[in-house]
């Protein structure tokens, strides 16, 4: 399936410069929706992920989607302050701003096979961070997918040695 | 299934006086997960539910993962200032502090039938909102769903006029 159409594309959001892409419309359509996080399962079968990891907040949607997709879990990469538990830490840049990703100690087994998911790779700094969080628990990152990559970001470079996919290249 | 065995509590999170009710180990379970948003879905179908939406961001986990199962859309009703397009808002008052929610302008459509979906019950100041959103975009609110409810802090009078579920009461 083409999902682009289902993409928004707003300028100058948040800031100025940045051509903001949106999976809202892709969200809202159920038929879309599911055939995604389907094509996303395929993928996440082929590198035998046990464990779905995504970070706040649109990474929760894609990724809690397609852990039930799976029948496998989900552990949230939440931003500071949310996680009651004791935590690790890591700070990521993104396209546009900082922020901290928290995952608490014990939300990934030792040796857990884990996907990252997110709905965008922009610079890739956060999900690099994720990819961190999980290593730092004991987690084995298997791969990372995404609905959007922006290309021109070249998040690619920061995890070039996963295997990557994404459903619509810009 | 009991779910409540997958809920962990911590006292004085995120402020003194707080006992929170945590539902990772829920996500965390795929087996726990997938029968939680199963029984969910019997809710949904019987209300007639066509659309999900949840409040960011515990709400997207839970939103998503019973959209997919359903194989219907997810909207999310998000914090200020994440959405690109035109917004309704409303302000909600939660059992600590305060917040504002927003949902686009087209992201409801008229007549759909909405089941409301958040991880938990408290005071009902966010679903109270995300219900207001819901109506003001013109959609019917059929139902609302929850794993975890507070029964002391009795949001659900909040809510009393709409079909409500959750899974585990405290």
């Amino acid at each position: 399936m083409d999902y682009s159409k289902f993409i928004t594309s707003t300028p100058d959001f948040p800031i100025k410069g940045i051509l903001f892409r949106d999976v809202s419309p892709l969200l809202a359509d159920g038929q879309a929706f599911k055939s995604a996080i389907k094509e996303i399962a395929v993928f996440a079968k082929s590198v035998n992920a046990d464990l779905i990891v995504g970070p706040e907040a649109r990474g929760f949607i894609i990724g809690a989607a397609l852990a039930n997709e799976m029948g496998i879990g989900f552990q949230p990469a939440r931003r500071e302050g949310k996680l009651p538990g004791e935590v690790v830490k890591e700070s990521y840049s993104l396209e546009y701003g900082e922020n901290i990703l928290e995952m608490e100690k014990n939300s990934v087994k030792k040796g857990q096979k884990v996907l990252l998911v997110d709905d965008l790779l922009a610079t890739g700094g956060t999900i690099e961070d994720t990819r961190n969080l999980v290593k730092r628990l004991g987690g084995e990152v298997v791969g990372a997918s995404f609905i959007v990559e922006l290309s021109d970001l070249k998040g690619r470079d920061q995890i070039r040695d996963l295997k990557i996919q994404s459903l619509v290249t810009y």
